[in-house]
């Protein structure tokens, strides 16, 4: 019996640059048509960091290059084109690899909006560097010019930083949701989505911001009613004391175990939390609902219970 | 009674840089959800000029800002982005316009790849400028670096030009009418689509090239079995004799009559000529079938008959 399966693909699965993703996406086609030989419906969502990056920069360049012709261009917009980038990508390859193996089934990218609440602490605090290192002087115009929050990094320069919040709520739900339950295999929500705020009436505007997307994936995973999220990341399980000589690896969690864990800082921030966070708020949901942490290439054995870590109530 | 119409949506819909696309836009969502409340399936195609020349132009900046670390960013990925950027801004729009008149529609933009065919007359001449102006000395370097065609513009420096090959068959197209069917507005084929090649087994090959996207609308308005195709433009009606003092605008044609204006060059290359070819293409291409051309604005009167020209068998 097929189940509903969200799966966040991590920044492994995509690689940092334009070669890479070409032969990384090959790969990552492999593991996601595994699940779907297998009869599950399935949603794939995925992370953006290297590729916004590199589209920010080369906007950033362009406005650089000629400041009277090209106004700066919005993260929002930068988001949506790393969308278009990746999804191409990706959407590609799946569409090979399914049809290799004789499956018929489209594969569509729809582009994501994730709505969050501008009164997300995140906005407070903007942690998530983004974009390429400048000067001194440069940032110094950017926070006078476009009110930019930088940080200096040791020796390396200054970086814009923005804001992380929590996602609240997937703008296209709806359309996800037709698309799947017309069988088709949907990449969504890429690069947590295109932060958004609601405005006055029905407007949506563009956040200067980024979404974690195991979180963007744990609330598209729970507007989906999907029986589980598959958070694949570079480890094929979850660890305490992680590096350390009395290192454990986890077959399985209770979201009361993960969250004893959490307090005791086993895990990493911005790296292995956020997919715990997001794997015990997805577990917590609903009844019967699972997650999994593990690698890529371990996504089919995880989700018949053979590796990775399961985390459910 | 409700028809299944695509729309091709020309540049003036989405203006030509980040402030003047947003205004747009808003004009273009009220045209579109005109139609919509009058009960019409729609799907939106439309071009990308403006935008894919900015995109590809940031890129090139990248690549010269570092070009150890950034190589040069394909063509085929650069209409990617910009189905993600434009296709951003004009389903928040139309979703926007959709919950201002309380019709609860989802909208959604795919990313979408079109077929072309290698042997292409188009690819032995490459006639469609992108990107931004070069040097002398820079033009020869993409030439002997990259294989670049280029053409001189008279005064302004070179500019790349590649093919304009024509769209042979739309890629999600089972997507795509899962998703109208499913009562979704879609925005598709941006920009004419990304160009790809059928290579070995089922692989698909990005293409150094553009394709129309009146064309491609046609393709798009086939495969779905629509009943019209709106081409919107920046004149209300087709004309002949053209700005001459025996001008005559034409409420309808026929395709024959349509082939005879073309063979007397009528209608300018590059602007009209393409829409009526892509007109009576899909009017020919079934009974029943009619397209029409006329401005955005005047797309609901269009529709109804009063107004644009029609062009049926």
């Amino acid at each position: 019996m097929g189940k509903r399966i969200v799966i966040a693909l991590g920044g492994n699965a995509l690689g940092k640059n334009l070669p890479e993703q070409m032969a990384a996406v090959k790969q990552t086609a492999r593991a996601i048509a595994d699940l779907i030989e297998e009869g599950h419906e399935v949603v794939v969502a995925h992370g953006n960091g290297p590729q916004v990056g590199m589209i920010q920069a080369a906007m950033a360049e362009l406005t650089r290059s000629d400041p009277e012709k090209y106004i700066p261009c919005p993260l929002s917009v930068c988001v949506a084109m790393s969308q278009g980038y990746i999804g191409y990508d990706l959407q590609n390859a799946l569409r090979e690899e399914l049809l290799d193996r004789g499956i018929v089934k489209g594969v569509s990218t729809v582009l994501t909006q994730v709505e969050v609440d501008p009164n997300d602490p995140a906005f407070q605090h903007p942690t998530k560097p983004i974009g390429s290192f400048m000067s001194r002087q440069e940032a110094e115009k950017m926070v006078a010019e476009r009110g930019y929050e930088v940080v200096e990094d040791a020796g390396r320069g200054y970086r814009r930083v923005v804001a992380s919040p929590r996602p609240v709520s997937i703008v296209e739900i709806d359309s996800i949701r037709d698309m799947v339950e017309a069988g088709l295999v949907v990449v969504a929500c890429g690069g947590g989505g295109i932060p958004v705020f609601r405005s006055q009436g029905h407007h949506l505007k563009g956040a200067a911001a980024v979404i974690d997307k195991d979180f963007a994936s744990c609330v598209l995973a729970q507007q989906l009613d999907a029986d589980c999220l598959v958070i694949l990341t570079a480890v094929e399980k979850v660890a305490v004391n992680f590096g350390r000589p009395d290192q454990q690896w986890l077959d399985s969690l209770t979201p009361t175990q993960a969250r004893e864990y959490i307090d005791q800082g086993q895990f990493a921030p911005g790296s292995m939390l956020p997919k715990v966070q997001a794997a015990v708020q997805f577990a917590e949901s609903k009844p019967g609902r699972s997650a999994l942490i593990t690698l890529l290439e371990k996504a089919r054995d995880g989700i018949a219970g053979h590796t990775g870590t399961s985390i459910s109530l």
